[in-house]
């Protein structure tokens, strides 16, 4: 099973930006320990990370004919793209959107999200392991579809 | 360690209830995988189901001396009961809410939790396995702050 | 044919609660004039009130095991109850939301009802007559679907 | 007793419009129904449809000499018309709002009716039945109130 | 010079619609009133009423041939009718919106005015005296332009 | 092909009225160059102008027995009359809504149409061409559809 | 009769102030007509202006005491000045509000007057006339009412 | 005098419960205080505490039967309950709304009360002593219309 | 101890103004009944009333060198000042927001207090008895923080 | 004549993204249509396709200085770009909008055009043939104003 | 070259006012530093400072006989005063807007600014450095504009 | 000192773009301006221009490297992008908003600014000279702070 990791913007900050809320894991930490998590459960991993707007965009479409399955952090564009909504939303693989911290703990502009509808679920609050939480559900709802 | 799962109003229908939206599994199919995924984890478990929001805030407050964690699905409370958020913000252990289906892709006034804001998380979408997510998480969550 | 009748929060009071709006008439006199209008028409009533959410929920779902139709004035629930809207909407059998005062011409905050979209339909502003026109309605509905 | 009955904009299309909503009956079936109801309860019916919002207010104010009561289904000038609304309030018999299909599950803008808080009460939900309960309801009225 | 007078929908029940509001006096004696204060003044005025939303524009329409300055009290249109602010907006003679009663000292859906913003002015409050003082203001006004 | 042009209210103004916005070209120019138009392409034309809501529905379900699509410039009950919005959702035929000017950069109160949704498309912004643009558009659509 | 005159703030700058809106006549050009136009009808005049909320709750507390009605300008306290309108809440005696421009035709947030729910009536659209047409119905209504 | 004292939802929890926001005194402290108090004012107190809202209902309903005036602290149903508004509504005898903390010095959400509109008044802020002079308010209200 | 008592705007018309809604006590039988308490429980008194906003934030800064606590009814001043309350927020003794009628069962926009979240408390809607009550909680807290 | 054609985000997945409101033609097809129907006119077309706001933007700007007018279909960024709405008001050639679907019958964020105020016109619900109807009207549109 | 300073409400508490938001620096140490800071750049100065809305519209109408240019620090009255914002507008020498603190890195009813569409432009956010900034771009203007 | 301006979308067009609004001087002649000006204050200066909001998160995050402070003049993506916003939080160097014009005295989605509340401060409406004031308050800011 393939699934692509979409970190978006600012992530690549990670370690360094605000750690009170996004804790003291560099963004290259996290994604070794994705390896491993994936390594372990037997999955292929591709990871990106861009502040592109359109490089998001274009990374889901083509992601599309690779992977079985996405994990997406959008970060800001959570609250402003409608058109990360729509490529997601254009796909037929299953997507599930991921937050290191509880967005709904924080300011207002960052409870409503765009990209949540059109995902099979959204998983937040909890560090990194929000990710290997959300590639663990990726897994069980495609052995579960086939 | 010692969870407790509180399922909210309407969840005793489940398997009944638009199983186009919630499935068809009953909540005591729901409740033995869980008990049965607590026990492989070395998990106590109490699980309980109310249809009263009172009810709920007491099993809110009595649980705060027995579990280590909450797991709460709080149905339709989520988006009216603020008495429920000021319990979960009155006590000290971690809390995680979980939904069976994803509620940002289903009407607007579903998109609101009252809850969220003072929970660690928040995982929706997964069907019954949002439980077992937010169990893992709390499970991570706990052994980290020891 | 059996009926359930749901009397909502303050339903109680009738009688003596503000009789500019509400009338003169007690619950007591209201669920005579009903089992008695029941009886002319060959139906079987149960009437219940309380003034507990949870407790309504509850009888709804009760209901449904023993009723074909339900009657249900949700009181100041009408406005605020998502929780009564999903056990409605969990339910197989038709509801119809009645009011004794016409909740137009009253509080703005009385214009909405939470309820009123999961129901067959609603009547309102006739007194404990709108009881006994949606018993009415009630019948006509389940001869038609036989 | 004299009673007046008037179909708003687009009633004239019942049986051909989108009949998944409104049903297959007729407008002339519908006021051959009604006609016969009013005799069975010793009614006399004059009934009037128009497109016209004009045309309407002129029939409440004409109608206003003749009736003793009216039964009105606003259609689209339910949300609209707040001329309607003035002549309902402007005269001394009482008025009745119903709707063929109950306006509360479809879409949002059907859900305020500008009509409603100056009648006596709304009936919505019960196809052409709506209409003979509102007859019943109005009968009843006029009956209590000499 | 001659005045177009446009009274809206159901001022012709001027008398017995709601006289604790909009007074005793019918359309008929205030017509007699304006006339007379007309003649007195050397004007020319012609008086028409409709309830119809399209006749008071088509009556704005042909006015403007014949009159140098339109007196308009559109009733409940004054908060619903773009199309007749379009009409009036349309022509190139003044307009002065009236109303018998104190607007703005009633419902909040009375407050707004979609007429007022295309129009010379607006006098409200004074009763059949409104109209008088716009008549005033508009011969004073065509006066001046003279 | 048959095809029914209804021109909404002030639009016989055409010519006179504000001509920065609307151009100097009378409404009976337009309807000539429409005609010829049609010829040209082998439709039918029916033209009707009216400034009365009621007087446009009725135009719409007559229209709907004798052409196979309609062209509607609602004008100014483009954003309140869901009365129209109703009568065209209830015919079965294609109605394209047109504009002379582009209504999004006008006032804000003209940027939302009632009637659009139950539109094939809209057009907008490009004088009397918005018409024959949908004519061309309509006879595509009903040629396609053959 | 006694009438006091209030001018709000910025109004002592009429003539040099944005003459495209408010005119080329200075405020004592204007108190000059108005003591004129007094004379000729039997009145006496007090006219105050200041920028002072403060201040024109004084006004008005002590023109209460000498004056049988007031006309005021409340200039932008208009859409501010909560304080203002209790005081003339507080006073029994008539008062007339009174615009220059037609605040209507101007930007969005001069289109809510919290003054007018108080008054008597609203007269704006005439310049100074404006003043001269109040003082004409504060006139007629004083007559009438003794 | 009697007096019934209403703690609502999670006020249980007071002096474990966020002491930086609700003090260190527990329930039973307060309780003791307020027994004490009334003593020396000649007073007979009944204390009830809820999770609830039905159950709050319910204790307003009966206290209403012994009690001369009640002292309530809805806690988070302060801002949700309609019910138990309208159960105070619909008693006879006198209601004050207390909150320990300062409700207008909190989150957003905290500070509308759909409880006070139907109450004598409010008081909030002061700890415990929000009670005690609720109390004495109560007892001045009461000598007052006796 | 001293405290400072602050009257906002036409709290001077008390027992002339509305006293179905004030009461027909006058301010200086207030102030009397004031001192009285004051010397009872041997506290200084200083009593200002003005109708000025910017008299009110004088008289706050000023009494902030004097006083140990205020006690104010900003009157209308509580829906539009945030300069009052930065007044409150600049200084740091505490301030207690009072009002003599019960503010949130009055107008809409009465129900909103820009003051309230930068003051100890807020008391309303016991007359009079507001300012003992108020003054008795200064007197309590003053006393607690020592 | 040169014309410019930009396809926004997604519009390269035509075909394959949801066949139900989009068609099942790819984006290849449509181009080879416009280029043939560009031929037929005697035009020079350019087309261009980005996920990329910011590339979009540069188009924009290129375009200006070799085409005469563009035809844009900014798919999601329609609802969320300013920047691209600032883009076309800088430069001085004619632009229009258009879309595959009818956006005014999706979702709801879908009715807001953040662009369209600053185009010659807007066209949309006509499937590709949006796009020829559109370069028909720019080339009507730059004829006239030679 | 003639500069106005104004210093709005409660400026004159600065460095006792929330030193952690305002700064240590007294109001008349900023005055020393402008007045400084003036005779460098050769300017002339006058400063005043009120907590009075009517007083700082005086100053601004006085002020524009005098200077060249003022420069405002509105205080609270940014959010709430019309009043002043129309004094400014109709005045024509150039006014700019300053804050001590970045306004809109505070509450949201500090966000938005009644003042600053009728300034030249704004400056917050630099402490006593926001009135230098604004001098220096005062001076810069006026030396253009000769 | 070492300083990076960065230039939002569309600002590469300025002197070609609505010059009435922005100007007639190039970009290239404002940065000529800025480089001048920085030499004579002793500042090192990077100026970067691009379209791409991408790009624009990347210069910022590259930016901390090298430079003390940054100026940024978003342009549109002031008003859309939270990406951008988050990218200056999550640096620790001073960061100032610019604009050429006053922004608040255009369009209303023009005076909510997504990026000021992360920033130092703000400045606009004086043209170029803006970017030197930002310059100016940046050098001000980091000699203090050292």
């Amino acid at each position: 099973m393939n699934v692509l990791i979409l970190h978006g913007p600012n992530l690549n900050l990670l370690g360094t930006r605000q750690p009170e809320i996004y804790g003291a894991t560099s963004l290259d930490n996290i994604n070794d320990l994705l390896h491993q998590f994936a390594q372990n459960h037997g999955l292929q991993l591709r990871i990106t990370q861009s502040n592109h707007e359109g490089a998001i965009i274009d990374a889901i479409q083509e992601g599309a004919y690779w992977a079985q399955g996405i994990v997406i952090n959008p970060g800001a564009y959570t609250h402003t793209s409608l058109a990360i909504r729509d490529a997601i939303a254009a796909i037929s693989i299953p997507v599930i959107e991921v937050h290191l911290s509880n967005i709904y703990s924080r300011e207002e502009f960052r409870h409503e999200s765009l990209i949540a509808p059109v995902c099979l679920g959204q998983i937040c609050g909890f560090g990194w392991k929000s990710y290997t939480l959300a590639i663990q559900a990726l897994s069980d709802e495609l052995q579960e579809s086939t």
